[in-house]
């Protein structure tokens, strides 16, 4: 029996403020809308239950297991969707990663992501910003296994790095979920230039998800939902305002577009490697 | 004593024909032409010499020293520029390459890249070309060091790979010259994200120099001559007529986009590894 190969995604760009709470229950309204509408797999923004402030990060730190990633589980399971559920700052032995955690229809967690590249910034005139004040850096390169195919997960900066998108291709990923916040100087400039690059280089789809843009926040997020295809093009984005981005990606584009302009099977690697260290 | 870190750079979008001498003439007058308006340093196209057709290649085919070579060598000490010399069929050994010299001001080889990705592609609708039909692929990341500062060397095909632009980063070129003939297929679909996306990941200037387009042709170039500085934005763009592109780049500005927004600095080396293999 030949796989499903069309997955209608869900991107919930959502608005986010200072109260767990509150954006629990926002989370929850977007994804069963997404649900309803006929989504497979939802997607929620990095740092959705929290701003994007480094105090915030560490009052809003949650094990995993704790209130917020017991909420994902349920979201999934109630509305029978694969939900790669954003980011929140995880405890873990005294230490605080920016996780993004992935689970099944059932519930049941199928994926842990940590931010491998933590976002220092400090543009002239521009954005300033320190992540590794307060996170640690994960140290895997995160994939998970569908009954439409396989996936990847990265979260924001980590898209900067052609390395990671390679080695989740070189895994087996034929699309790559990225829960992100870029910002007003980073969006405008690079953000829907890193979606399309990354899935033209690994010839895969790209799925970015911020939250909703708030003037008024301490961080002003970009918004720009996106969804790209294996050629790079990309089939649809949201603006800045709080929305769901709705499409439906054919995983066999993948294999089609990569028979046709062959890149990854070009790759000379009798003359580079690039390899994951254990 | 600093170096002097702006470089003028002219990119010379000639016309080709089925014509060995016309095209080497032209290609001086365009050498000329950019040198008078004050270039440092010259790129021509790629395959500048000859029709981009499999038997053209053949039929073109020259050793390192011969006519084109020489030709080239003279360009650049008569017109005290450094020469990127596009690219043409060098024969060596029965074998052939797409290959670009590197000539200093003296008219001195200081580089020789051959294209190490072969450019094969069979777009449903759309374009279809072999090159590994003719060409033997090149096996060197090859950079060149002036008095400006160190830059690299791809042909065309080899910029859809992250890989050779990074090592080129690594090996710590400050700008990448790329003699490239896109066509109507790929142009328009990656002509600009390609570029975009190797300067802004590797922070480095990347300067693209194609033929200009010539509907006639067996093969359509895209033309569009291209100069991205190291924020990923296209500083200067023909269009797909014949003109030089003339550009002032500042290989300092590479040092402070990458102080601000570091990324090189910030690859997870513990996780992964790229490597040159020897």
């Amino acid at each position: 029996m030949s796989k499903k190969t069309e997955v209608i995604v869900g991107l919930a760009q959502m608005p986010t403020v200072d109260d767990l709470r509150q954006n629990l229950d926002t989370a929850a309204v977007y994804v069963k809308e997404a649900a309803a509408k006929g989504a497979d797999i939802v997607c929620l923004p990095e740092m959705f239950a929290c701003p994007y402030q480094n105090e915030a990060f560490v009052r809003y730190r949650e094990p995993a297991g704790g209130t917020t990633w017991q909420t994902l589980s349920g979201m999934a399971k109630e509305n029978h969707v694969i939900l790669v559920g954003g980011s929140f700052p995880e405890e873990e032995d005294g230490r605080i990663y920016n996780t993004c955690f992935v689970f099944d229809k059932n519930g049941a967690q199928i994926a842990r992501h940590r931010k491998m590249h933590l976002f220092d910034i400090d543009v002239k005139g521009g954005q300033r910003f320190k992540e590794s004040d307060t996170f640690t850096a994960g140290s895997d390169v995160t994939v998970f296994d569908t009954e439409f195919g396989r996936f990847g997960v990265q979260i924001c900066f980590d898209i900067r790095f052609p390395e990671l998108g390679r080695l989740l291709s070189l895994k087996g990923a034929k699309g790559v979920f990225i829960p992100a916040a870029f910002n007003m100087t980073t969006g405008p400039a690079h953000w829907e230039l890193n979606f399309r690059a990354r899935a033209l280089d690994n010839q895969a789809f790209y799925f970015g998800c911020s939250p909703a843009r708030d003037v008024t926040a301490g961080y002003v997020a970009y918004g720009h939902s996106i969804a790209v295809d294996p050629w790079g093009t990309v089939t649809d984005q949201l603006e800045e305002k709080a929305g769901i981005l709705l499409t439906t990606a054919d995983l066999s584009r993948v294999d089609s577009i990569r028979a046709q302009l062959p890149l990854l099977s070009a790759r000379r690697t009798d003359l580079y490697r690039l390899e994951e260290l254990k």
